[in-house]
């Protein structure tokens, strides 16, 4: 069997298919940070690998199945960067794990961008089996973030650092899309004084409302 | 003139144009409460009022526009719903607030399906004046949920009530999303034991943040 793809011959070993799916992994990755998720086609990755369309379905079912297994990646990235930053840290310091995880999103745009994708639009456009494998990675990236901010502020339950860090990633993923509109609705926002309350300043605003959950979780506790 | 689509001639009069553009909202409304919000197009809506699509295109720039006009009513809506709740009520119970408002989002599935829309697809396909229409009304039903719950918890600062609502707003477009997957993900995450985290129960998790968000408010307000 041949390819018409020189320099991209079909992988038969079990790391030259690693490699393919890494490069191609690779290429989604640099075309979905400049150009956003929403823009990413198939045709785009695999002009950028130089290969044909087709055979990037050897390797992945859809475009969003290799857009999901990218959101995986960056779920096991940001949980090991939690858990560098907050390793050591001294315990109970609710402002430091605030800060730790509002950074952990905002210096992760790929990875907010890809939480509103992932509900919306990756898990509708891939088999049952490739959800199954995503979820189990990014609920395994959440169970990490717990034990790491359980470690960090010992007077939260492991419920409550879930609460906690499930409503912080839902709001990340869904701030970072209002923070980041088109280039002429950003110019309309800052333009309109009307509008101002349409900017939204995503750091300060997640560290704050991290600030707010952290200090409401015990005293909002329920009796018993 | 002459119209070829019988019994839905070109509105001539101001009030004929509004009845016209309320059926067509009328269809889209039902379709996107039957089908999802991602599922409507701009053919169902004309088949259902039986008329050419390209009629449509007389009251509406495109399909995101309706949709966006619907999110518009939706936010009207909803801010009068939490006004009528909260009138009257003794101030000072964090806890009934935290119930309204979780209710205020559980109660309209369509505005949560179509919160999540907004910035990633909505507003991205109608004209920057569409946008600014739009981003007026919300920002304008915001701000009258700001007075209510403001007059409900006066201890709370109008930022602080903003602070609240507007992270409220974007939990419930998120996790509406992940309490309604595609129903073969349904039936997954509710028989594997180990997805048990991906199954959303969305108005406790709602009710819940938002006693957590009322709980730390003033506990985290910044000094000074």
């Amino acid at each position: 069997m041949t390819t018409t793809d020189a320099g991209f011959q079909r992988a038969r070993r079990p790391e030259q298919k690693r490699q393919r799916q890494d490069d191609i992994l690779a290429a989604a990755r640099d075309l979905a940070v400049r150009d956003g998720v929403r823009n990413v086609t198939l045709t785009d990755i695999a002009d950028r690998i130089g290969i044909h369309k087709s055979a990037l379905l050897r390797y992945f079912e859809t475009r969003e199945q290799i857009l999901l297994e990218l959101t995986a990646r960056s779920w096991r990235e940001w949980a090991r960067w939690l858990d560098d930053e907050l390793d050591g840290a001294a315990p109970g310091d609710p402002g430091l794990v605030a800060d730790v995880v509002a950074r952990s999103f905002t210096g992760r745009p790929l990875l907010c961008d890809l939480i509103a994708h992932t509900p919306l639009n990756l898990e509708r456009h891939v088999s049952v089996a490739a959800v199954r494998r995503y979820k189990l990675t990014s609920l395994g990236a959440i169970a990490d973030a717990v034990e790491v901010i359980g470690r960090a502020l010992p007077e939260l339950t492991p419920g409550e650092c879930r609460e906690f860090i499930s409503a912080m990633a839902s709001l990340a993923g869904a701030m970072w899309q209002i923070a980041n509109p088109p280039p002429a609705l950003a110019d309309l926002y800052a333009a309109d004084p009307e509008l101002a309350h349409a900017c939204v300043d995503l750091l300060p605003r997640l560290r704050r409302t991290a600030e707010i959950m952290l200090a409401g979780l015990v005293p909002s506790r329920p009796p018993g």
